[in-house]
């Protein structure tokens, strides 16, 4: 894929705000990691100082995830110091941490440009960069694919050190201990930092985050044998005779007096200041030179150092819009109509309020979920189980075993995790799980990687299941009334990321009948069936025709499972075709209307049948609405397939949809 | 769900060998568990040697997973003695080891009817028994679910206590932990027995693994505080003086000296001898009587205990045929064909052969993946990383991001648990990782939890994926040499369970022309396209059609993704109707045809097109013959299809398909 460039200029024009650019000398020395090897100790911590300026200057026209980038900046520094990459495969986990680390990596120069429409995406990327051997976004992948790298190189690949820089609420999901489980056991040089900051998305929980919280506390505890007298040489007087003692201590046997990632066959090193540039130097230098197998080291950061107002504010800045330097201060605008995420919210505390059998559960994203809300009324019933979808699925499906009625709120792209416990734990017994299913659809910013394009497709075929997609936020208001009412099996309901319409709300939401749609409008030979948020652009068309003076059915699906059969017969029975519409792949909604209409013999006459998917490529982040329309899945999009369908004129065509 | 009641007799007339039945005057006193209560504990151990004898009986005609229910025999018995089921909850994780729960818990009556059509299932299955809160298949579930219980109760649910009881190998998948962090911090009462056999399917392997060994060789290290004393005063004296130490020990600080359990928030109880009745006894009631967060019970047992055959052989009879007590001898049918599994490993083999940078990833199913065979070749490019198939993905991902061409192989049912990772790590990258995907489609005894359904359909929406079935062993053995020469994205390839259809097998693989299939056979107004294996169905239906002066035309598609639709234009414009079969659901192959179909207009005219694919319901175990003609799937479903197409009269159509 060929880097997309865009100027400072493009960037600079969206932002009003306009922070000083910070000063710096060194750091306009650094062309690529290669120049850090020129630079002394003391020059490196310099470089950081300069390094942080110039990160929160560039979030600051962009937005961003900066506390976790701005924690990072040592770190970053001392591994481009200390190792050779791109050689060295330096692997970040999640990726929002990653600002500093593209600064250093001949990206400087589009900085600016973060997860903006063409520029860098807000995550690591292997198309962006040979400095990004593997890109990530989701989070707990990072040691998996170092072992990858490391084990490639082992058997002749082109491939140095491999280090996976993991962070403490990364570290505690299944697949980073399947990771560490295997690594221990193979035995290979790999390198794993552990990025402490005692903070998630949300602060962690689990009793992974209690241990590393001890641990922390301890003092320094123990250091690879070969290299523990260099660093313990290396600490204040107190500390070193605290070390020196520890390190006596873990001499004992093994499996009755080691930390938990020994006992996993790592060498371990830590907790040492991930702040403290030289520390960091000599500890990561002492581990190159010495380490023969897996080792973690331990570094114990701020999220959202040296920045104070991310430093004091409760998420530490994980993700901000853009702001103003000097307060703070964020740029954000003035809904123009409630959150899906805050009506969901709200909606499930009030269905709560009436059924003591309601809870919730959440994978770590108790804000970006909404049932914080619930949270605050209902402590008892909201349960965050930590970066674990396996775990949070087959929880819940616990609860609904024993009587309760679970709502497990996950984002579309994060279920996938949890997909084989959907299949195995909740479909195939039939349990009552609520899936409510966030950031469906495109989501902006965030990219490809935390699209929600396939849960209709992966949810629609599963026998027992219900699906249902809201169109507008009153409609999400029905769904969780109608989820929380229906106890005869699992039951799904998808909503996007971002605003709803500005529809009028109801007081309650009412029982939707299961599997039954609803007209919206009628007239003319094409009817659009639309399942999930896209009826407004379904709308849109609609209006955009009738000026033209041409009618059009449009009708809301609501359900994508089980199928209105008899509103899509009496769609195909009235129309000469038939265009479905979803903010969703192929093998979903559509999908399911052509099986049926194949099944029952529909399509053997003349209807004409579309099916309006995302296409089959990913989509680089940009706005929502540029992303759909990068898709060709807008307004003008539908009416276009429906002047096509009436066999317009190419001229008419052309002019519509010019 | 209503019970499937069958007669003794139903699967005796299967059997041919006679062994006789066992004597078992105490079992035959036990209906239910709640009989167990009036046992004396000098009783229950002789219920024990009775039941034993029973499940070895039973299986001997039956066939089944015999190792883990031998090693599990004594726990069942102590576990349903000292708790009250089914008011507790007891979680069995996989299943496998259910047998000997089945006979105490009112299923003796049809316990020789394990895995028989119409029989019980041999896993647990909540439609099947309230002794069975929590059904499962795959493995690690068990602590999820139980800690579902156990908060459901602590919400005021009907429940009493929950059990989950898991393996070594179990225990080391990444979803297993999340659920022991998450109890961990919740410090619910909740009871979790590991049942540390050092197998897993295969021997187990990772660090924890080595942990637990070493755990377990390291003699009783701990107990609950508050009953550690009863129980050291239990052991014999040697072992007491051992245990004592080994408790104050552990009352060092914590994360410096404490068991990983520990470390996790569990109260530890171990390891103590899983064998021995009165010991577990005793540690079951007092940690029943004396718990008040979570408590891990480390019980050590031997997979295939008691009896010498299973004891004796490599993989402790997990899953053994029907066979002779007195011998063990099992009673093999012949193969009429070499087996796909094994297709596969010589031939990835014979490929690594040619290419050094071939290499093999597996999540603990050497065996069953086949590539045991390369192992035994080139031992260091066969990974096998435990039960961690996210891992595993993303494991194969960081190895082909490295240079190396991995082949991830795993079953289609297990991959549902890698599914983010193909999504994120794989795809998203377009890294050319090579999924082998074993067990697709329905897979007989082993049921619908192991139906390789979805494959096809989350896999074939992907960007940058090819997807390929193989319609017999032939066409495996040239997919997997397109594979390993395939570099330019992930590339998966799907077969099914069993023998292959006996075929001339080529020398060595051909290149097969991406998104290309071929015509088998032209003739007649409707085209049938299959992918994969039910070819010989197709052909099978197609034989049966010429015997009656009807010809049909062919086609194997080969592949997914590419679509060929260079072949479905041919096939379209030639023929009055398509039709579509696939061993797999809705939303796979026929769905992608059908939206190709629609985008391109081409059901626009009076085209007749069906999709036979599986139903929208789990099909229960049975032969996979039986299976698929319970789902509506064989020959003759097709022909009747074609019959229908062609406005056969109903009296013809009824006389084919009776």
């Amino acid at each position: 894929m060929p880097r997309a460039r865009i100027s400072h200029q493009t960037a600079m024009e969206e932002t009003t705000m306009t922070n000083p650019r910070p000063k710096t000398p060194t750091l306009d020395r650094v062309a690529c990691p290669a120049d850090l090897k020129a630079l002394t100790d003391r020059e490196l911590a310099t470089l950081a100082t300069e390094l942080r300026a110039e990160v929160i200057s560039a979030v600051s026209e962009t937005g961003g995830h900066l506390g976790s980038s701005l924690g990072v900046v040592e770190l970053t520094v001392a591994i481009h110091a200390v190792f050779n990459t791109p050689f060295d495969k330096l692997v970040w986990d999640v990726g929002h941490q990653c600002y500093p680390h593209k600064v250093l990596t001949e990206r400087r120069d589009r900085i600016r440009t973060l997860r903006q429409k063409g520029g860098l995406s807000g995550f690591t990327k292997r198309s962006e960069s040979i400095y990004d051997p593997f890109g990530a976004a989701h989070s707990s992948t990072s040691i998996s694919a170092a072992l990858g790298f490391a084990t490639a190189r082992d058997l002749g690949g082109p491939t140095g050190d491999a280090i996976a820089v993991i962070g403490d609420g990364s570290i505690s999901a299944g697949m980073a201990y399947e990771a560490m489980n295997n690594a221990g056991s193979e035995k290979r040089r790999l390198f794993v930092i552990l990025n402490d900051n005692e903070m998630s998305i949300a602060p962690p929980t689990g009793a992974m985050s209690t241990y590393l919280s001890d641990l922390a506390s301890s003092g320094p505890l123990y250091a690879l044998k070969e290299l523990a007298e260099g660093v313990e040489r290396s600490l204040p007087g107190p500390l070193r005779e605290g070390a020196q003692r520890a390190r006596n201590l873990v001499t004992g046997e093994h499996g009755s007096s080691a930390t938990l990632f020994e006992e996993l066959g790592f060498d371990y090193i830590g907790p040492i200041d991930g702040h403290d540039i030289p520390q960091l130097l000599q500890v990561l230098r002492a581990a190159r030179a010495k380490a023969s197998g897996p080792v973690l080291i331990h570094a114990c950061t701020v999220k959202g150092k040296g920045y104070s107002p991310a430093e004091l504010s409760d998420d530490c800045y994980h993700g901000v819009a853009k702001f103003d330097v000097a307060t703070g201060k964020q740029q954000k605008s003035a809904p123009n109509a409630p959150a899906y995420t805050k009506v969901f919210g709200a909606t499930l505390t009030a269905e709560a309020e009436r059924d003591s059998r309601i809870c919730a559960v959440t994978a770590a994203m108790p804000g970006g979920t909404g049932v914080n809300i619930m949270g605050k009324r209902f402590p008892g019933r909201v349960f965050d189980v930590g970066i674990a979808e396996q775990h949070a699925v087959t929880f819940a499906a616990g609860l609904a075993a024993g009587g309760m009625k679970p709502f497990c709120a996950i984002y579309s792209s994060f279920l996938q995790r949890g997909y084989d416990q959907v299949v195995h734990d909740v479909a195939l017994q039939k349990l009552p799980v609520r899936f409510a299913i966030d950031r469906a659809g495109l989501v902006g910013a965030d990219g490809p990687t935390h699209a929600g394009a396939y849960d209709i497709a992966y949810l629609s075929n599963l026998p027992n299941m219900t699906v249902m997609a809201a169109a507008d936020e009153a409609e999400l208001v029905h769904m969780v009334a109608t989820a929380a009412a229906y106890d005869d099996g699992p039951i799904a309901f998808r909503y996007p990321r971002g605003e709803g319409v500005g529809i009028e709300m109801p007081e309650r939401g009412s029982l939707l009948e299961i599997g039954k749609g609803r007209i919206i409008r009628e007239g003319g030979s094409v009817a659009i069936l639309s399942l999930g948020a896209h009826l407004s652009e379904c709308l849109k068309a609609a209006e955009d025709l009738e000026a033209r003076g041409i009618g059009v059915t449009i009708a809301d699906a609501r359900f994508a499972k089980p199928l209105d059969t008899d509103l899509i017969a009496q769609l195909t029975a009235n129309h000469e075709a038939l265009i479905t519409v979803e903010q969703g792949a192929e093998g979903g909604f559509g999908a399911m209307v052509l099986h049926w209409l194949a099944r029952t013999g529909r399509l053997d006459g003349t209807l004409k049948i579309r099916t309006m998917t995302l296409p089959d490529r990913f989509i680089d982040q940009a706005s929502p609405a540029d992303m759909y329309h990068d898709a060709g899945l807008t307004a003008r999009h539908i009416a276009g397939q429906v002047l096509h369908l009436m066999g317009a004129e190419t001229a008419l065509l052309e002019a519509t949809t010019a």
